[in-house]
């Protein structure tokens, strides 16, 4: 059986969506990143030596933790669709794949761990305390520079993220709707065509599941 | 015919890897990244508005460039491999490319993006000039402890990076290698299993002559 280690509203909640989607009964073990109070513990270290959500066990392989553990909520959400095929959740093709690689690597990468990084987690780009509000005002200038070029992609009239079916990218895309609010941008005014994608990933059932169970609903 | 966008020595050169393994026939362009001279020219944009490298054309469907560019190395390196399985650059099951997967995400987001994006590219991250020092000098303590989580994955004995099989996850890891030395760290001495398992992948005529290609060997 599958347990992920998450914390409510963090990426992690791709991956709890995911889990809701395909239906198997699972664990959820939460791990406060709210100042590393769950995942930065000797326990959790000696298991996932990255010290961060989402991780998953009962994966084959290792990447320096425990055997068992996989990292990397993109590597993760591709692992839970790719084993589980019937769920539909990702295309079947190497091409449609790659799409899905395509959106997760950059929202990984650039929209959370260089927007959200510098304006969450400064300490992760400087030391200095006195350089913190620098690098927080340019993470948000990152953050909606991203949201334009998720707007601009879904712009050409496609119907998910990757054209033609919902896929565990629609998934991740809540995440990031989800923190925009947070922050206090005005996501329905901004980015109409994202909150219509969201309007109908929302009201799937096992989006609102996870939700429920994350106390974000 | 597949048409690599590239910059001789910048991330684009693992795509380049694993073409060269792949052996088909391709097209290279040379865009070069140095300050953007031949990513941010108004016909590249038009193609890919992320303005980078790599990117490969002749992959169907879109990303909000061109309709048949695909951006971001590790959705290229996936969709090669996944596309030529004949060429074996990737386990065919689905955890031994999700162990792919969490190694490049990583790759990607944490070591470059961080890593060498603080350290090469400090405007990416703060806009006032009088902080990237202190921006690039917190860029090199990420480099150098994402050099010691490689050296600890490696140290459970594995002869690949993913074990039991030579994957695109070794052809990605020459790049980093690559860098390492470019920045002046004494890779050898410090990271030994790194650098043998390098020894290992420098020595393919894959590697070799797309290195050589780029002027790098």
């Amino acid at each position: 059986m599958y347990r992920l280690y998450h914390s409510p509203g963090a990426c992690s909640l791709a991956v709890h969506i995911v889990l809701e989607e395909i239906g198997l009964p699972y664990e959820a073990e939460i791990r406060s990143a709210k100042n590393g109070e769950g995942t930065t513990t000797p326990d959790y270290l000696a298991l996932n030596p990255k010290g961060r959500v989402p991780a998953l066990s009962g994966v084959p392989g290792s990447a320096g933790g425990a055997a068992n553990l996989l990292t990397e909520a993109p590597a993760i959400l591709f692992f839970l669709a790719a084993s589980h095929p019937d769920c539909r959740l990702m295309p079947a093709d190497p091409a449609g794949r790659a799409r899905c690689l395509e959106w997760m690597n950059w929202l990984s990468g650039t929209l959370h761990g260089m927007g959200y990084g510098q304006l969450w987690r400064p300490q992760r780009v400087v030391t200095d305390t006195a350089l913190y509000d620098a690098v927080k005002s340019a993470g948000l200038e990152i953050i909606n520079a991203a949201h334009d070029h998720i707007e601009h992609v879904l712009s050409d009239g496609r119907d998910w993220a990757v054209p033609g079916q919902y896929t565990i990218v629609d998934a991740y895309l809540v995440v990031f709707w989800l923190w925009g609010g947070r922050i206090g941008l005005d996501m329905e005014t901004a980015w109409p065509l994202w909150a219509r994608l969201m309007r109908t990933v929302l009201a799937r059932p096992a989006v609102r599941e996870a939700l429920a169970q994350e106390r974000l609903a």
